[in-house]
């Protein structure tokens, strides 16, 4: 135990002091769940907040990794400390594929000022999502200027995620008319930055026109997300891309929203990660209590309906933690 | 209290002989959270597990409703009875707006033997799905051979929706790259059924020689799904479709599939819609309870880590219902 409390100081203050190993090392207590972790990120979370978190979402395969390793380089040589963490189980940070024309994600790797760092998508979205709360703090208190959250997808279930971020930009690619079409039908949220990246592409100039026009629907002008075309592997469009971001960032601490986005982020947070919780105790209570178990079988016979059973799981879990 | 009772027997009695305006009536009780709702989904719930269920889903923008509506056509030419539910905000079923090449539509709701009904999506998604089982099973119960539930997306957040049929239709079109990507990095569901919609399109054919590869990457040849051409609007390619999906359900009924598929789907359902209840009454917990609402604003404050307050919250709802 002394050990133990001895290591867990030592992380503490070499977290604060941007030592990487130490960063390193109270990340994959926070990956293992290990007790020890959620002490670490407590200590730690007073001396969080000061980075300028962004979030980096879309589909698969438009190009998010090499667009986030661009924008890496680009505010490098604005001699800013950078933190990664990526989600997204497609990424080739998560792969730890750095091959052929990725080779720049590997130079970051060895730059001092740079931590990438990928969540395993093992265990159950509810452990990913404390685990990536949890990471993305740790890495803000180790002093990083900025941080990038790659995630994959822009649906309902990455609202934890996303609920982490200061702006979110969305990248597209020539190609993406789902995200298109979800964002013309109102069921994708307009994030604060697009990218369409891949602009060589022939049919990157009418995927610019279509955004644009589905974004200068809202009559709230300021609220309307500026569109860039890039081509993240030749760093194309990149310094326009990060001056896009943090003037987005800018206005938004000038409006006084930033503080207000952070206080529902946070709280959001706090709720999603509760019910990640009260869902494996309603779990534990369909297949370990007998009485729930017995009406959850009833359901399947076709003798209990379901909200009986619905109502049994609840109760059982608002029973309190008997077991 | 003996009027409402005279009423609910009613309704049971009209749903369960197959009466569509005492199924209306009760679909629109569901709809408004009305406690007699429960009570006689409760009493019909045995009558149900007949109609063959078919989930229609896929990005918005693919011709999901026009396709719905052909198949409608086409089972009604086999002399089935049908019911459509429709959870998509876009879907011209929910906007009930049966224009032009969709007058097809208008003809359905004047037959007797189909049924057609949109969710109206205001409120939480917690009720929305509650709300969606009540009403399938309120169709099954109502004697309908053949149920369609179209819904919008693909995602993670969907699977309460998705967990309610025997066998996945999902629409693409081309241009749905990013969906493609999606199949292609593991991060969609493979369907049971694919429809490339709007054959016409001069990129279709590209479009199924690439879903076509991915789907043969399963190296179980049963499980691959049948990818199928179709013009929606001018009904082509749709007996074909209705072919593959009722083969497939035939198939899945044979091995024995079916019924585990709906054992898992009903389990799964009664796990969702107790995380929804759970997930209000941790809302609650965080806007009501003075303690849990100063722990959170602590986290706000950069004071009590977040941790600490989903701790909080958690306590609150599993130590019963107090209020």
């Amino acid at each position: 135990m002394a050990r133990r409390g001895w290591r867990q100081d030592e992380l503490v203050t070499g977290v604060l002091a941007g030592d990487r190993r130490a960063l390193a090392r109270a990340i994959s207590l926070v990956e293992d769940r290990a007790p020890a972790a959620e002490e670490i990120v407590r200590r730690v979370y007073p001396d969080t907040g000061r980075a300028a978190s962004i979030g980096v979402t879309g589909p698969p395969g438009v190009g998010k990794s090499s667009l986030v390793s661009a924008l890496v380089g680009h505010v490098r040589g604005l001699d800013r400390s950078v933190g990664v963490v990526s989600v997204d189980p497609s990424s080739p940070f998560t792969q730890g594929a750095l091959l052929g024309d990725r080779i720049r994600l590997a130079d970051h790797f060895l730059d001092p000022d740079v931590y990438i760092r990928s969540m395993g998508t093992r265990g159950h979205l509810g452990g990913l999502a404390e685990a990536t709360l949890q990471t993305l703090l740790l890495v803000d208190a180790s002093g990083k200027d900025v941080v990038f959250l790659e995630t994959v997808g822009t649906g309902q279930s990455e609202v934890e995620v996303i609920g982490l971020v200061d702006v979110v930009l969305l990248v597209l690619m020539p190609g993406s008319g789902d995200s298109v079409q979800a964002l013309k039908a109102g069921i994708m949220e307009i994030p604060d930055v697009i990218a369409v990246n891949k602009m060589d592409h022939p049919a990157a100039k009418t995927m610019l026109q279509e955004v644009r026009s589905i974004v200068a629907l809202d009559p709230v002008r300021e609220r309307r997300p500026p569109i860039l075309l890039t081509e993240a592997l030749r760093g194309e469009g990149v310094p326009e891309l990060w001056g896009a971001l943090e003037e987005r960032r800018r206005g938004l601490a000038e409006r006084g929203e930033l503080e207000q986005r952070r206080r529902r982020n946070l709280s959001g947070e706090v709720e999603a990660l509760a019910v990640a919780r009260l869902r494996q105790l309603a779990r534990r209570a369909m297949t370990e209590d007998p009485a729930v178990r017995e009406l959850v079988e009833g359901v399947q016979r076709r003798e209990v309906d379901p909200l009986a059973a619905v109502g049994a799981v609840v109760d059982a879990v608002t029973r309190g933690p008997a077991s």
